[in-house]
Protein backbone atom coordinates (compact mmCIF):
# COMPACT_ATOMS: atom_id res chain seq x y z
CA UNK A 1 0.00 0.00 0.00
CA UNK A 2 1.07 3.39 -0.79
CA UNK A 3 0.38 6.53 1.48
CA UNK A 4 0.79 9.96 -0.04
CA UNK A 5 -0.49 13.67 1.99
CA UNK A 6 -0.87 16.82 0.25
CA UNK A 7 -0.16 20.05 2.29
CA UNK A 8 -3.06 22.08 0.43
CA UNK A 9 -5.88 22.24 -1.61
CA UNK A 10 -3.87 23.82 -4.63
CA UNK A 11 -1.17 20.90 -4.24
CA UNK A 12 -3.51 18.10 -5.31
CA UNK A 13 -2.56 15.81 -8.15
CA UNK A 14 -4.93 13.29 -10.13
CA UNK A 15 -6.14 11.07 -7.56
CA UNK A 16 -7.95 8.77 -9.60
CA UNK A 17 -8.23 5.02 -8.32
CA UNK A 18 -6.65 6.15 -4.74
CA UNK A 19 -8.67 6.40 -1.31
CA UNK A 20 -8.97 10.19 -0.52
CA UNK A 21 -8.87 11.46 3.05
CA UNK A 22 -9.76 15.13 3.22
CA UNK A 23 -8.17 16.79 6.79
CA UNK A 24 -9.30 20.56 7.81
CA UNK A 25 -8.63 19.85 11.50
CA UNK A 26 -9.96 23.37 12.15
CA UNK A 27 -12.48 23.42 11.80
CA UNK A 28 -14.24 21.92 8.14
CA UNK A 29 -13.74 18.30 8.40
CA UNK A 30 -14.40 18.63 12.52
CA UNK A 31 -17.86 20.69 11.73
CA UNK A 32 -19.46 17.66 9.21
CA UNK A 33 -18.21 15.20 11.12
CA UNK A 34 -19.95 16.64 13.86
CA UNK A 35 -22.97 17.51 11.72
CA UNK A 36 -23.66 14.13 10.39
CA UNK A 37 -22.66 12.36 13.91
CA UNK A 38 -25.60 14.74 15.18
CA UNK A 39 -28.31 13.29 12.49
CA UNK A 40 -27.87 16.22 9.65
CA UNK A 41 -29.02 13.81 6.73
CA UNK A 42 -26.31 15.37 4.52
CA UNK A 43 -23.94 18.44 3.98
CA UNK A 44 -23.06 19.80 0.73
CA UNK A 45 -19.99 21.72 0.13
CA UNK A 46 -19.53 24.40 -2.10
CA UNK A 47 -17.35 27.36 -3.19
CA UNK A 48 -19.14 30.21 -3.10
CA UNK A 49 -21.03 32.21 -0.89
CA UNK A 50 -23.15 32.92 -4.16
CA UNK A 51 -23.32 29.29 -4.80
CA UNK A 52 -24.72 28.53 -1.24
CA UNK A 53 -27.52 31.01 -1.35
CA UNK A 54 -28.73 30.32 -4.74
CA UNK A 55 -28.80 26.39 -3.87
CA UNK A 56 -30.72 26.61 -0.51
CA UNK A 57 -33.43 28.44 -2.50
CA UNK A 58 -34.01 25.00 -3.95
CA UNK A 59 -34.38 23.16 -0.37
CA UNK A 60 -37.88 24.13 1.53
CA UNK A 61 -36.98 24.77 4.80
CA UNK A 62 -35.41 21.88 5.55
CA UNK A 63 -31.98 23.61 4.99
CA UNK A 64 -29.49 25.20 6.61
CA UNK A 65 -26.31 27.44 5.37
CA UNK A 66 -23.02 27.02 7.65
CA UNK A 67 -19.57 28.29 6.99
CA UNK A 68 -17.46 30.87 7.66
CA UNK A 69 -14.95 33.99 5.54
CA UNK A 70 -12.01 34.64 7.58
CA UNK A 71 -12.71 32.27 10.43
CA UNK A 72 -15.91 34.11 11.15
CA UNK A 73 -19.78 33.54 10.19
CA UNK A 74 -20.92 34.52 6.93
CA UNK A 75 -23.77 37.41 7.61
CA UNK A 76 -27.26 35.88 6.69
CA UNK A 77 -25.85 32.21 7.33
CA UNK A 78 -27.99 30.04 9.97
CA UNK A 79 -24.49 28.38 11.22
CA UNK A 80 -21.10 29.82 11.87
CA UNK A 81 -17.66 27.11 11.44
CA UNK A 82 -17.77 26.40 15.14
CA UNK A 83 -18.79 22.31 15.42
CA UNK A 84 -20.22 23.35 18.64
CA UNK A 85 -22.86 25.07 16.87
CA UNK A 86 -24.03 21.89 14.73
CA UNK A 87 -26.42 20.12 17.88
CA UNK A 88 -28.75 17.34 17.51
CA UNK A 89 -31.84 19.66 17.99
CA UNK A 90 -30.52 22.10 15.53
CA UNK A 91 -29.09 19.86 12.54
CA UNK A 92 -31.22 16.06 12.70
CA UNK A 93 -32.83 15.31 9.55
CA UNK A 94 -31.43 18.27 7.89
CA UNK A 95 -29.55 19.43 4.57
CA UNK A 96 -26.66 21.62 5.53
CA UNK A 97 -24.55 23.41 3.06
CA UNK A 98 -21.46 24.75 3.60
CA UNK A 99 -18.93 27.13 2.31
CA UNK A 100 -15.23 27.72 4.02
CA UNK A 101 -11.89 28.85 3.08
CA UNK A 102 -9.81 25.63 3.04
CA UNK A 103 -11.72 22.43 3.78
CA UNK A 104 -14.69 22.63 0.94
CA UNK A 105 -11.94 23.76 -1.29
CA UNK A 106 -10.15 20.35 -0.25
CA UNK A 107 -12.87 18.22 -0.86
CA UNK A 108 -13.28 19.42 -4.21
CA UNK A 109 -10.19 18.98 -5.38
CA UNK A 110 -10.36 15.30 -4.05
CA UNK A 111 -12.99 14.71 -6.69
CA UNK A 112 -10.57 12.62 -9.00
CA UNK A 113 -10.51 9.78 -6.40
CA UNK A 114 -12.37 6.69 -6.28
CA UNK A 115 -13.14 7.13 -2.72
CA UNK A 116 -13.33 10.59 -0.59
CA UNK A 117 -13.91 10.56 2.72
CA UNK A 118 -13.77 13.26 5.57
CA UNK A 119 -11.24 12.98 8.38
CA UNK A 120 -10.06 14.67 11.56
CA UNK A 121 -8.93 14.11 15.09
CA UNK A 122 -12.85 13.32 16.16
CA UNK A 123 -12.66 10.23 13.71
CA UNK A 124 -9.49 9.43 13.06
CA UNK A 125 -9.95 5.50 14.05
CA UNK A 126 -12.76 5.44 11.80
CA UNK A 127 -11.73 6.81 8.78
CA UNK A 128 -8.38 4.22 8.56
CA UNK A 129 -10.70 1.37 9.06
CA UNK A 130 -12.97 2.74 6.64
CA UNK A 131 -10.14 3.95 4.27
CA UNK A 132 -7.93 0.56 4.55
CA UNK A 133 -11.31 -1.09 3.62
CA UNK A 134 -11.63 0.95 0.33
CA UNK A 135 -7.99 1.15 -0.53
CA UNK A 136 -7.05 -2.56 0.23
CA UNK A 137 -10.13 -3.65 -2.30
CA UNK A 138 -9.22 -0.89 -4.89
CA UNK A 139 -6.53 -1.91 -7.72
CA UNK A 140 -4.44 1.29 -6.76
CA UNK A 141 -3.81 0.68 -3.29
CA UNK A 142 -3.14 4.27 -2.26
CA UNK A 143 -4.60 6.14 0.59
CA UNK A 144 -4.10 9.80 -0.20
CA UNK A 145 -4.38 12.38 2.65
CA UNK A 146 -5.31 15.78 1.68
CA UNK A 147 -4.55 18.19 3.89
CA UNK A 148 -6.90 21.23 3.43
CA UNK A 149 -3.91 24.07 4.29
CA UNK A 150 -4.35 27.66 5.26
CA UNK A 151 -5.09 29.99 2.25
CA UNK A 152 -2.80 27.74 -0.02
CA UNK A 153 -0.49 27.11 2.81
CA UNK A 154 0.84 24.15 4.80
CA UNK A 155 -0.68 24.25 8.56
CA UNK A 156 0.55 22.03 11.47
CA UNK A 157 -3.07 21.03 12.78
CA UNK A 158 -3.48 19.22 9.58
CA UNK A 159 -0.19 18.06 9.59
CA UNK A 160 -0.32 16.64 12.82
CA UNK A 161 -4.02 14.92 12.19
CA UNK A 162 -2.16 13.26 8.69
CA UNK A 163 0.68 12.33 10.95
CA UNK A 164 -1.72 10.31 13.30
CA UNK A 165 -3.97 8.89 10.39
CA UNK A 166 -0.67 7.52 8.54
CA UNK A 167 0.84 6.17 11.80
CA UNK A 168 -2.35 4.09 12.00
CA UNK A 169 -2.41 3.19 8.87
CA UNK A 170 0.88 1.93 8.95
CA UNK A 171 0.11 0.03 12.60
CA UNK A 172 -2.94 -1.40 10.54
CA UNK A 173 -0.56 -2.73 7.93
CA UNK A 174 2.13 -4.24 9.93
CA UNK A 175 -0.28 -6.34 11.38
CA UNK A 176 -0.40 -8.18 8.27
CA UNK A 177 3.40 -7.83 7.46
CA UNK A 178 2.90 -5.36 5.03
CA UNK A 179 5.01 -1.87 5.20
CA UNK A 180 3.34 0.48 3.35
CA UNK A 181 5.90 2.95 1.28
CA UNK A 182 4.94 6.21 2.27
CA UNK A 183 5.85 9.68 0.39
CA UNK A 184 8.14 11.72 1.84
CA UNK A 185 5.77 14.49 3.09
CA UNK A 186 3.62 11.56 4.31
CA UNK A 187 6.75 10.31 6.13
CA UNK A 188 7.91 13.75 7.17
CA UNK A 189 4.29 13.87 8.92
CA UNK A 190 4.39 10.58 10.64
CA UNK A 191 7.87 11.87 12.13
CA UNK A 192 6.36 15.13 13.43
CA UNK A 193 3.33 12.98 14.87
CA UNK A 194 5.64 10.30 16.46
CA UNK A 195 7.99 13.30 18.29
CA UNK A 196 4.64 14.64 19.37
CA UNK A 197 2.23 12.91 20.42
CA UNK A 198 2.23 13.45 24.08
CA UNK A 199 1.19 16.49 23.27
CA UNK A 200 -0.42 17.49 20.14
CA UNK A 201 -1.90 20.51 21.29
CA UNK A 202 1.35 22.39 22.37
CA UNK A 203 2.51 21.46 18.83
CA UNK A 204 -0.69 22.47 16.68
CA UNK A 205 -0.26 25.64 19.39
CA UNK A 206 2.44 26.53 17.18
CA UNK A 207 0.33 27.13 13.89
CA UNK A 208 -0.06 30.20 12.54
CA UNK A 209 -4.48 29.44 11.80
CA UNK A 210 -4.42 28.69 15.96
CA UNK A 211 -3.26 31.38 16.75
CA UNK A 212 -5.87 33.40 14.61
CA UNK A 213 -8.87 31.38 16.06
CA UNK A 214 -7.36 31.88 19.56
CA UNK A 215 -7.56 35.61 18.95
CA UNK A 216 -11.17 35.12 17.93
CA UNK A 217 -12.58 33.57 20.98
CA UNK A 218 -12.61 29.78 19.64
CA UNK A 219 -10.75 28.30 22.57
CA UNK A 220 -13.50 26.16 22.98
CA UNK A 221 -13.70 24.79 19.61
CA UNK A 222 -9.98 23.91 19.59
CA UNK A 223 -10.19 21.64 22.45
CA UNK A 224 -13.50 20.23 20.87
CA UNK A 225 -11.28 19.26 17.53
CA UNK A 226 -8.13 18.46 18.94
CA UNK A 227 -10.23 15.44 21.09
CA UNK A 228 -9.28 11.96 19.36
CA UNK A 229 -11.43 9.15 18.28
CA UNK A 230 -14.79 10.38 20.78
CA UNK A 231 -17.05 9.89 16.78
CA UNK A 232 -17.50 6.93 14.82
CA UNK A 233 -19.20 8.71 12.19
CA UNK A 234 -17.16 8.49 8.68
CA UNK A 235 -18.73 10.82 5.73
CA UNK A 236 -18.43 9.68 2.76
CA UNK A 237 -18.34 12.57 -0.18
CA UNK A 238 -20.01 11.35 -3.67
CA UNK A 239 -21.44 12.87 -6.21
CA UNK A 240 -21.24 16.68 -4.71
CA UNK A 241 -22.85 15.22 -1.43
CA UNK A 242 -21.30 14.70 1.75
CA UNK A 243 -23.22 11.96 4.16
CA UNK A 244 -22.63 9.21 6.91
CA UNK A 245 -21.06 5.82 5.75
CA UNK A 246 -23.15 4.35 8.59
CA UNK A 247 -26.58 5.54 8.16
CA UNK A 248 -26.35 6.11 4.38
CA UNK A 249 -23.71 5.17 1.83
CA UNK A 250 -22.37 1.42 3.09
CA UNK A 251 -25.88 0.23 4.89
CA UNK B 1 12.35 38.56 11.90
CA UNK B 2 9.94 36.60 10.16
CA UNK B 3 11.59 32.97 8.42
CA UNK B 4 9.29 31.05 5.58
CA UNK B 5 9.54 27.66 4.11
CA UNK B 6 8.18 27.32 0.46
CA UNK B 7 8.26 23.18 -0.03
CA UNK B 8 8.31 23.71 -4.27
CA UNK B 9 9.31 25.53 -6.54
CA UNK B 10 5.79 26.06 -7.40
CA UNK B 11 4.50 26.96 -4.21
CA UNK B 12 6.09 29.75 -3.75
CA UNK B 13 4.00 33.69 -3.37
CA UNK B 14 5.07 36.77 -4.09
CA UNK B 15 9.03 37.11 -2.15
CA UNK B 16 8.84 41.22 -2.74
CA UNK B 17 11.19 42.44 -0.15
CA UNK B 18 12.22 38.99 0.92
CA UNK B 19 16.04 37.24 1.35
CA UNK B 20 15.14 34.26 -0.37
CA UNK B 21 17.56 31.37 0.24
CA UNK B 22 16.88 28.60 -2.79
CA UNK B 23 17.71 24.99 -1.74
CA UNK B 24 17.95 21.95 -3.74
CA UNK B 25 20.62 19.74 -2.05
CA UNK B 26 19.93 16.76 -4.43
CA UNK B 27 21.71 17.87 -6.58
CA UNK B 28 21.46 21.77 -8.05
CA UNK B 29 22.22 23.75 -5.20
CA UNK B 30 24.99 22.08 -4.46
CA UNK B 31 26.39 21.54 -8.66
CA UNK B 32 26.14 25.48 -8.09
CA UNK B 33 27.97 26.57 -5.03
CA UNK B 34 30.30 23.98 -5.97
CA UNK B 35 31.28 25.30 -8.86
CA UNK B 36 31.54 28.92 -7.93
CA UNK B 37 33.58 27.28 -4.87
CA UNK B 38 35.95 25.92 -7.62
CA UNK B 39 36.80 28.62 -9.70
CA UNK B 40 33.88 29.19 -12.22
CA UNK B 41 33.08 32.86 -13.09
CA UNK B 42 29.86 32.66 -13.09
CA UNK B 43 26.27 29.96 -13.40
CA UNK B 44 23.39 31.13 -16.24
CA UNK B 45 20.50 28.98 -15.03
CA UNK B 46 17.69 28.47 -17.63
CA UNK B 47 14.56 26.81 -17.95
CA UNK B 48 14.96 24.29 -20.69
CA UNK B 49 17.69 22.82 -22.74
CA UNK B 50 17.06 24.64 -26.13
CA UNK B 51 17.21 27.98 -23.81
CA UNK B 52 20.66 26.81 -22.57
CA UNK B 53 21.81 25.59 -26.31
CA UNK B 54 20.63 28.81 -27.38
CA UNK B 55 22.55 31.14 -24.92
CA UNK B 56 25.90 28.89 -25.03
CA UNK B 57 26.01 29.68 -28.76
CA UNK B 58 26.37 33.58 -27.72
CA UNK B 59 29.61 32.35 -26.01
CA UNK B 60 32.82 31.63 -27.80
CA UNK B 61 34.45 28.54 -26.13
CA UNK B 62 34.75 29.74 -22.56
CA UNK B 63 31.35 28.12 -21.50
CA UNK B 64 30.27 24.89 -20.53
CA UNK B 65 26.33 23.52 -20.31
CA UNK B 66 25.24 21.27 -17.01
CA UNK B 67 22.55 19.72 -16.35
CA UNK B 68 19.95 16.50 -16.45
CA UNK B 69 16.77 15.65 -16.96
CA UNK B 70 15.57 12.90 -14.67
CA UNK B 71 18.84 13.08 -13.12
CA UNK B 72 21.17 12.08 -16.21
CA UNK B 73 23.40 14.16 -17.84
CA UNK B 74 21.46 15.78 -21.32
CA UNK B 75 22.67 14.39 -24.44
CA UNK B 76 25.69 16.64 -25.97
CA UNK B 77 26.12 18.85 -22.90
CA UNK B 78 29.46 19.09 -21.25
CA UNK B 79 28.82 18.39 -17.26
CA UNK B 80 25.77 16.39 -15.80
CA UNK B 81 24.14 17.49 -12.29
CA UNK B 82 27.10 15.26 -10.08
CA UNK B 83 28.88 18.21 -8.21
CA UNK B 84 31.82 15.92 -8.52
CA UNK B 85 32.24 17.09 -11.85
CA UNK B 86 32.60 20.49 -11.51
CA UNK B 87 36.34 20.04 -10.88
CA UNK B 88 38.74 23.40 -10.53
CA UNK B 89 40.43 22.77 -13.59
CA UNK B 90 37.38 22.15 -15.64
CA UNK B 91 35.34 25.34 -14.64
CA UNK B 92 38.01 27.87 -13.44
CA UNK B 93 37.10 31.05 -15.02
CA UNK B 94 34.45 29.45 -17.31
CA UNK B 95 31.00 30.42 -17.51
CA UNK B 96 28.41 27.63 -16.71
CA UNK B 97 24.80 27.26 -18.26
CA UNK B 98 23.16 25.01 -16.53
CA UNK B 99 19.64 23.68 -16.60
CA UNK B 100 18.06 21.02 -14.17
CA UNK B 101 14.37 19.54 -13.28
CA UNK B 102 13.48 21.67 -9.84
CA UNK B 103 16.58 23.68 -8.99
CA UNK B 104 16.63 25.98 -11.65
CA UNK B 105 12.85 26.71 -11.77
CA UNK B 106 13.37 27.14 -7.78
CA UNK B 107 15.93 30.05 -8.38
CA UNK B 108 13.56 31.49 -11.59
CA UNK B 109 10.76 31.30 -9.43
CA UNK B 110 12.63 32.97 -6.74
CA UNK B 111 13.31 36.22 -8.34
CA UNK B 112 10.72 38.25 -6.53
CA UNK B 113 12.73 38.33 -3.79
CA UNK B 114 15.03 41.60 -3.10
CA UNK B 115 17.60 39.65 -2.89
CA UNK B 116 18.54 35.63 -3.91
CA UNK B 117 20.82 33.04 -2.17
CA UNK B 118 21.94 29.93 -3.38
CA UNK B 119 21.78 27.24 -0.16
CA UNK B 120 22.68 23.86 0.78
CA UNK B 121 24.57 21.88 3.70
CA UNK B 122 27.86 22.64 2.25
CA UNK B 123 27.60 26.79 2.73
CA UNK B 124 24.73 26.33 5.13
CA UNK B 125 26.49 28.87 7.92
CA UNK B 126 27.59 30.72 5.06
CA UNK B 127 24.49 31.35 3.48
CA UNK B 128 22.52 32.20 6.77
CA UNK B 129 25.25 34.41 7.61
CA UNK B 130 24.73 36.29 4.24
CA UNK B 131 20.81 36.43 4.43
CA UNK B 132 21.14 37.70 8.05
CA UNK B 133 22.93 40.59 7.06
CA UNK B 134 20.34 41.27 3.84
CA UNK B 135 17.39 40.48 5.95
CA UNK B 136 18.14 42.68 8.87
CA UNK B 137 18.88 45.71 7.15
CA UNK B 138 16.12 45.44 4.44
CA UNK B 139 12.77 46.79 5.81
CA UNK B 140 10.73 43.32 5.63
CA UNK B 141 13.30 41.50 7.71
CA UNK B 142 11.85 38.56 6.29
CA UNK B 143 14.38 35.17 4.92
CA UNK B 144 12.17 33.08 2.26
CA UNK B 145 13.84 29.26 2.37
CA UNK B 146 12.86 28.26 -1.48
CA UNK B 147 12.93 24.45 -1.34
CA UNK B 148 13.04 23.11 -5.20
CA UNK B 149 11.35 19.88 -4.33
CA UNK B 150 11.10 17.13 -6.16
CA UNK B 151 8.99 17.52 -9.54
CA UNK B 152 6.56 19.79 -7.67
CA UNK B 153 6.30 17.40 -4.49
CA UNK B 154 7.70 17.98 -0.66
CA UNK B 155 11.30 16.30 -0.67
CA UNK B 156 12.58 15.66 2.58
CA UNK B 157 16.60 16.34 1.93
CA UNK B 158 15.38 20.43 1.16
CA UNK B 159 13.12 19.95 4.51
CA UNK B 160 15.97 18.69 6.01
CA UNK B 161 18.50 21.35 4.94
CA UNK B 162 15.72 24.23 5.74
CA UNK B 163 15.40 22.86 9.20
CA UNK B 164 19.08 23.22 9.68
CA UNK B 165 18.90 26.95 8.20
CA UNK B 166 15.92 28.11 10.36
CA UNK B 167 17.94 26.37 13.51
CA UNK B 168 20.90 28.63 12.72
CA UNK B 169 18.86 31.26 11.74
CA UNK B 170 17.11 31.31 15.33
CA UNK B 171 20.07 30.83 17.75
CA UNK B 172 21.79 33.76 15.69
CA UNK B 173 18.37 35.92 16.32
CA UNK B 174 18.71 34.30 20.19
CA UNK B 175 22.22 35.71 20.30
CA UNK B 176 20.70 39.50 19.93
CA UNK B 177 17.43 38.93 22.09
CA UNK B 178 14.82 38.34 19.09
CA UNK B 179 12.94 35.38 18.71
CA UNK B 180 12.30 34.67 14.98
CA UNK B 181 8.13 34.25 13.91
CA UNK B 182 8.37 30.74 12.10
CA UNK B 183 5.75 30.11 9.56
CA UNK B 184 3.88 26.61 9.96
CA UNK B 185 6.18 24.70 7.46
CA UNK B 186 9.52 26.31 8.95
CA UNK B 187 8.10 25.25 12.40
CA UNK B 188 7.40 21.13 11.09
CA UNK B 189 10.87 21.77 9.27
CA UNK B 190 12.88 23.30 12.23
CA UNK B 191 11.30 20.09 14.60
CA UNK B 192 11.97 17.25 11.69
CA UNK B 193 15.61 18.69 11.82
CA UNK B 194 15.62 19.04 15.56
CA UNK B 195 14.31 15.44 15.88
CA UNK B 196 17.13 13.91 13.29
CA UNK B 197 20.06 16.15 13.66
CA UNK B 198 22.27 13.37 14.83
CA UNK B 199 21.83 11.36 11.93
CA UNK B 200 20.48 13.15 8.89
CA UNK B 201 21.54 10.84 6.12
CA UNK B 202 19.33 7.78 7.85
CA UNK B 203 16.51 10.31 7.23
CA UNK B 204 17.31 11.97 4.20
CA UNK B 205 17.49 8.04 2.78
CA UNK B 206 13.72 7.67 3.27
CA UNK B 207 13.52 10.67 0.51
CA UNK B 208 11.69 8.93 -2.47
CA UNK B 209 14.66 11.12 -4.87
CA UNK B 210 17.48 10.09 -2.71
CA UNK B 211 16.26 6.22 -3.42
CA UNK B 212 16.10 7.37 -6.92
CA UNK B 213 19.73 8.70 -6.91
CA UNK B 214 20.98 5.62 -5.12
CA UNK B 215 19.55 3.49 -7.97
CA UNK B 216 20.79 5.07 -10.95
CA UNK B 217 24.74 4.95 -8.70
CA UNK B 218 25.16 8.46 -7.59
CA UNK B 219 25.92 7.40 -4.16
CA UNK B 220 29.11 9.33 -3.77
CA UNK B 221 27.27 12.65 -4.85
CA UNK B 222 24.75 11.96 -1.93
CA UNK B 223 27.69 11.72 0.65
CA UNK B 224 29.08 14.80 -0.83
CA UNK B 225 26.12 17.17 -0.90
CA UNK B 226 25.28 16.14 3.04
CA UNK B 227 28.65 17.53 4.02
CA UNK B 228 27.77 20.60 6.43
CA UNK B 229 29.92 24.14 6.01
CA UNK B 230 32.78 22.57 3.95
CA UNK B 231 32.42 25.80 1.65
CA UNK B 232 32.62 29.33 2.56
CA UNK B 233 31.10 30.15 -1.08
CA UNK B 234 27.39 31.77 -1.12
CA UNK B 235 26.50 32.33 -4.79
CA UNK B 236 24.11 35.06 -4.94
CA UNK B 237 21.59 35.28 -8.31
CA UNK B 238 20.79 38.65 -10.19
CA UNK B 239 19.63 39.42 -13.16
CA UNK B 240 19.93 36.09 -14.35
CA UNK B 241 22.90 35.40 -13.36
CA UNK B 242 24.75 33.58 -10.03
CA UNK B 243 28.23 34.92 -9.01
CA UNK B 244 30.06 34.22 -5.89
CA UNK B 245 29.05 36.81 -3.44
CA UNK B 246 32.56 36.88 -1.93
CA UNK B 247 34.78 37.52 -5.27
CA UNK B 248 32.04 39.17 -7.68
CA UNK B 249 28.70 40.84 -6.24
CA UNK B 250 30.27 41.95 -2.39
CA UNK B 251 33.93 42.58 -2.70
Amino acid sequence: MQIEVYSTFNSVKDLSGKTAIVIDVLRATSVITTALSNGAERVIPVSSVDEALNLSRKFEGQVLLGGEREAVKIPGFDLGNSPLEYKNELVAGKTVIITTSNGTRAIKASESAEHVLIGCFLNASAVVEKALRFALSSETSCVALVCAGTLGEFSLDDAACAGLIVDSLVRNMERVNEIPELSDLAFACHELYLGHRSDLKTFISHAGHYKRLLDLGFEKDIDYCLQRDVLDCVPVYQKGCIQSAISEVLK
